[in-house]
């Protein structure tokens, strides 16, 4: 089926590299060999082990290593089976290795089937910060297919619903009512319903970054709760929340300085914060998250402009606008 | 007047990033320290140890480390201070630090005058060949002066010559031409000359990649001599070759090439070598590179489609067509 697609879409017959990690590997990588070969395609499998700590400058250069191993050539494409860490690392790992090659992304999460897929965003992580090097660099081909899902761990499915919330909360009040009506068939995993939401998701992000592509302006509000997200993410060195999870707090501490700014009412805050724990995401910034090292992270954020950081606020569902807090501003709502 | 130009072409006021390599910046690093304070910006000087096998993974890192401490923001720009190896790793951290930051090109050699500095190809080199990993990104701004050219070595000026050679046999007659009467003044640094030339590749260069500014196609005939070039310099492990004088010997084989094919009479292809031996170039490949390094070094090369070879050959000074060898057929013409 695989096979079949990526031939109807006239990607040249020969290696192609499949990037994905070894969790997802041990379900998909046989199945996907498979229906490669049978198209003419020679799969070239490259496994990294699973985890937001392997998305690094190490991994990045281990994966070029095993590109010119595999003797991909500059019209071989690159296919990123996997979440949204194979995704953004095999990404930026095509827009680089000989300054291109085509890119296909076959998002197997959640998280990365209603984001990380759509936008053209690639990017490793630096110490000092999540994202901070990368590239903007579009997939040729996007491959969705709810039935993935059903191999995903509980945890994990929940961490994509944060995504699926936030592009309710920031462009669509109809997704956000369907989430608040339907979210047992959802956790469920009702095929039909995941299909519509997933489709919803992507229509939705690629109308915000039609609009402004390299995020010079308009495209900051998918930001909605990820400024303090990464910032706990990387507090925590990765390890304690997923990816969805630290969005969710992120954006628990938005709708409270929305509220607190007199920008939307309480009703509509607490209104999104109840869907959140309802879904089973995280609402409280652990106490045991040392205050400064949180500061840090907010400050090497890469939204920081003019020594103040952005945040995407919101005044109603469906409706956002930006604040800008200086550091000490930011520790004060923590 | 660099920091003057700079505040014109209304760059933010605040940190800059100036990136330079030891050689350069004993010259050059109190001036433009200098230059850039005087006119409101704060630069932050980063030094990479001078030298092709310092364009790599390993320094580009080192670089992104330097950006991170030196807080430089989102809007700060990057200067490239240097040669083409400060231009391609400078210009490729610009490229994927906080997924693209403002990029200035200031070159100091006459290559990266002439060639590295317009064209928008940035990139660093893996073990397995040169240039193997890079982005396509265009500096917002090119500062050249040619009064730079004064404290560069000999030996580089010299390997500079290779690539406007280069220009003048695969785009312009004219230029070729002014090169065989004027060589002498132009190894004496003649500065009239010197600008007419370095502005005339510069604006030969602009106009091919406008034409085509990723490289699908026509772009590909700037490759004159490079594509064996670049496999000479791999497998001498960039030590015994500056990029220029590799690029020279590349061209000795291409218009052999040309010549031995029947696309280019034999007085053409002689008229150019000897213009490449008076201005101090190498035209003999060395007998101690071993011919097996040499075919890994082309097999790896970017240009491979197919399992063959694309060369740039020549039918005449000024017209250039393309020929594919197989490996085999690339050694039995070394």
């Amino acid at each position: 089926m695989l096979g079949q697609l990526l031939k109807q879409q006239n990607f040249p017959a020969g290696r192609i590299g499949v990037v994905t990690d070894t969790h997802v590997g041990k379900h998909y990588r046989e199945h996907v060999t498979q229906t490669l070969s049978a198209s003419g395609f020679n799969p070239v499998i490259i496994e990294i082990p699973a985890g937001e700590e392997h998305k690094n400058l190490a991994w990045l250069s281990f994966l070029y290593d095993k590109l010119v191993e595999g003797r991909l050539e500059r019209t071989s494409p690159l296919l990123a089976l996997g979440g949204g860490v194979i995704g953004d690392l095999t990404g930026f790992a095509a827009a680089t290795f000989q300054r291109g090659v085509p890119f296909i992304q076959v998002p197997t999460t959640l998280l990365a089937q209603v984001d990380a897929s759509v936008g053209g965003k690639t990017a490793v992580n630096h110490p000092a910060g999540k994202n901070l090097i990368g590239a903007f660099y579009q997939p040729r081909m996007v491959v969705i297919d709810v039935e993935t899902l059903k191999t995903l761990p509980q945890r994990e499915f929940v961490a994509g619903i944060a995504e699926v919330i936030k592009y309710g909360v920031i462009l669509s009040p109809d997704l956000f009512l369907l989430l608040e009506e339907e979210l047992s068939a959802l956790l469920d995993l009702n095929p039909f319903l995941l299909t519509r939401i997933v489709k919803t998701c992507c229509q939705l992000k690629a109308l915000v970054v039609e609009e402004d592509e390299t995020e010079r302006d308009y495209r900051a509000i998918l930001n909605f709760g990820h400024t303090l997200g990464h910032a706990i993410e990387s507090a925590t060195d990765y390890k304690c929340f997923l990816h969805g999870e630290a969005v969710a707090l992120g954006m628990v501490f938005a709708l409270r300085l929305s509220q607190l700014r007199g920008l939307c009412r309480s009703t509509t805050s607490e209104r999104v914060c109840r869907l959140i724990k309802r879904a089973g995401l995280p609402v409280h910034i652990p106490k045991n998250i040392v205050v400064e090292r949180l500061r840090i992270g907010v400050e090497t954020d890469k939204k920081l402009t003019g020594g103040k950081v952005k945040f995407v606020c919101i005044e109603d569902i469906g409706k956002t606008c930006f604040e800008f807090l200086s550091v000490n501003e930011i520790a004060e709502h923590l």
